[in-house]
């Protein structure tokens, strides 16, 4: 099968294996991907990852690999990235997504979506609504990413919060705190990106023009970027929460002294509920909206990588 | 007077100006000043502090600027190193010991203790009782530092907790943590200083023979090395909490894609409750016999700040 491959070099490949559906799983016909940071810091060492990158997307189940998969063929689904064991201590503990023995989508041991077909266990399927077009079905994980934060963090409607960034995962990110009755600053470097969340009712504000102002009670980290820290520092009041969204295949040198002084939080955060982001794009609580800023077919996979890293990208979308 | 001070320089001068009362402060005469790590810190640049360093003391109060202070004259007493408005956002919010506008004792626009006066608010001072001699109430001020990690935290008596550090702000924190019932592992540098703690009931193993484990629901970071963080890194688990406890004046390279990837909490941690610590040395909970390893007289304090940093050195003790 086509399929996008990273195994050093990223490449379009036209004889991949076909995957093949373990007793659990199920294998799906692709018909979109999504292309996400992190399918960028793969391509940088990120994870040491070889193989089919790519992990958000929407198909059609094609097959099962036994009957209680079944009752998924034909049906249009989108796919929770952590594939687990059950097992281990964290599973029995009830935090699957941290299994000791995972895989995950196009990220650690198992290959991603950019292909023809991609096979998940059926445990993690949801069904996309019919009213959900796949253009908007396609957000789901990262807007689900998005969700995990006020997952973690559960911010008072008073609370003064702060975006780091203006990239894909911070204009969602935004939403779902506009979700929660909060009104987030977003701190950007792409006036075009800033603008369309100013229109949707956020505060904006270059990162040019930001000086230190140690008052938000919750500041989100998603710029994507090795400075994305030192900013939120510098915004976050004593006491306050940094939620870090970012996983870079890079560090930076960074002075964390004023997060003992200041008593400040800062809470690493993954992936979130499908649920929730199905539910709140079924009722256009999110608005994804031109946020698709380019499509390409699968053949042309490289490129569509390279196009996600433009400044004035946002989603750009792999059509199968 | 005779006085500690770092001007750039860290020097004895003995005609340093006697500090004077304001209306809500009190004079008092130091009896005792222990030496931290933060001190050395600041003779590295740490804060840019220029003036009386050391902020941990046991002392007699010996004139007050206001009636209202007079209650405490000839009183023996220890004191809390922030000094706040009480009217700022943060005052109001109840977070007093993070006032926007506060000086703190030796740290921050304000003279430290290693001197022979040292003013400080009547609001801060706690008497010591009786029952406490000098040589152990002078560890007050650490000591609350280290109960303030299960005032944010709240370990369960099953969580596996972790100590990054054999030193002063370490020997503590492992013994706070088996106040609260738990039986801390601390990882260090210095074999001396470990059996130190092995003795008072704790797990203890070398850093060298450290390896990645990734299961401690809780580590505290007190190791005041660049390196800590990273270590700490490799014990928390998945959804785990690393208390950070080191301000260093240097800041270190470190890539904190584990921490969003594993959605550790990272929590700053400072100063803590004094009454907690008075109660907990009057008990004899915890045991500061043998932590102290040296006493200088004042016009030698440059020479016990570099006592205090031998390897086997726990507290070293300056005396007026």
């Amino acid at each position: 099968m086509q399929a996008l491959v990273y195994d050093g070099e990223l490449k379009v490949v036209s004889d991949y294996p076909a995957p093949k559906a373990a007793h659990d799983e199920v294998v799906i016909d692709v018909s979109l991907v999504g292309v996400c940071r992190t399918d960028i810091e793969i391509t940088r060492g990120y994870m040491d990852f070889r193989g089919v990158v790519g992990h958000e997307f929407v198909g059609v189940v094609a097959s099962a690999g036994s009957p209680a998969g079944e009752k998924w063929l034909g049906r249009r689904v989108v796919g929770e990235i952590n594939c687990v064991c059950g097992k281990c201590e964290m599973c029995l503990a009830g935090l699957k997504s941290h299994c000791s023995n995972r895989t995950v989508l196009g990220i650690q041991g198992r290959d991603g979506c950019a292909a023809e077909r991609v096979v998940l266990p059926a445990a993690n399927l949801h069904a996309v609504p019919d009213t959900l077009r796949d253009e908007t079905a396609v957000f789901v994980e990262p807007l689900a990413a998005a969700f995990q934060v006020v997952q973690q963090v559960r911010p008072s409607r008073k609370d003064r919060c702060v975006v780091i960034g203006d990239g894909r995962l911070a204009q969602l990110t935004a939403q779902v705190l506009m979700c929660r009755g909060l009104r987030p600053l977003v701190v950007g470097i792409n006036e075009s990106k800033l603008r369309r969340l100013e229109r949707l009712g956020t505060g904006c504000l270059l990162a040019a023009d930001a000086r230190p102002r140690h008052d938000a009670h919750l500041v989100v980290e998603a710029s994507g970027s090795t400075d994305g820290l030192k900013m939120a520092m510098e915004f976050v009041r004593p006491r306050g929460t940094i939620v870090l969204k970012s996983t870079l295949a890079e560090g930076a040198p960074v002075n964390l002294s004023p997060i003992v002084v200041n008593e400040v939080c800062i809470q690493g955060s993954r992936c979130g509920p499908f649920a929730e982001a199905i539910g709140a794009l079924a009722r256009r609580d999110v608005d994804t909206e031109g946020m698709i800023t380019a499509e390409f077919p699968l053949a042309k996979g490289v490129e569509a990588l390279a196009a996600s890293q433009a400044p004035d990208a946002l989603k750009v979308l792999i059509r199968l």
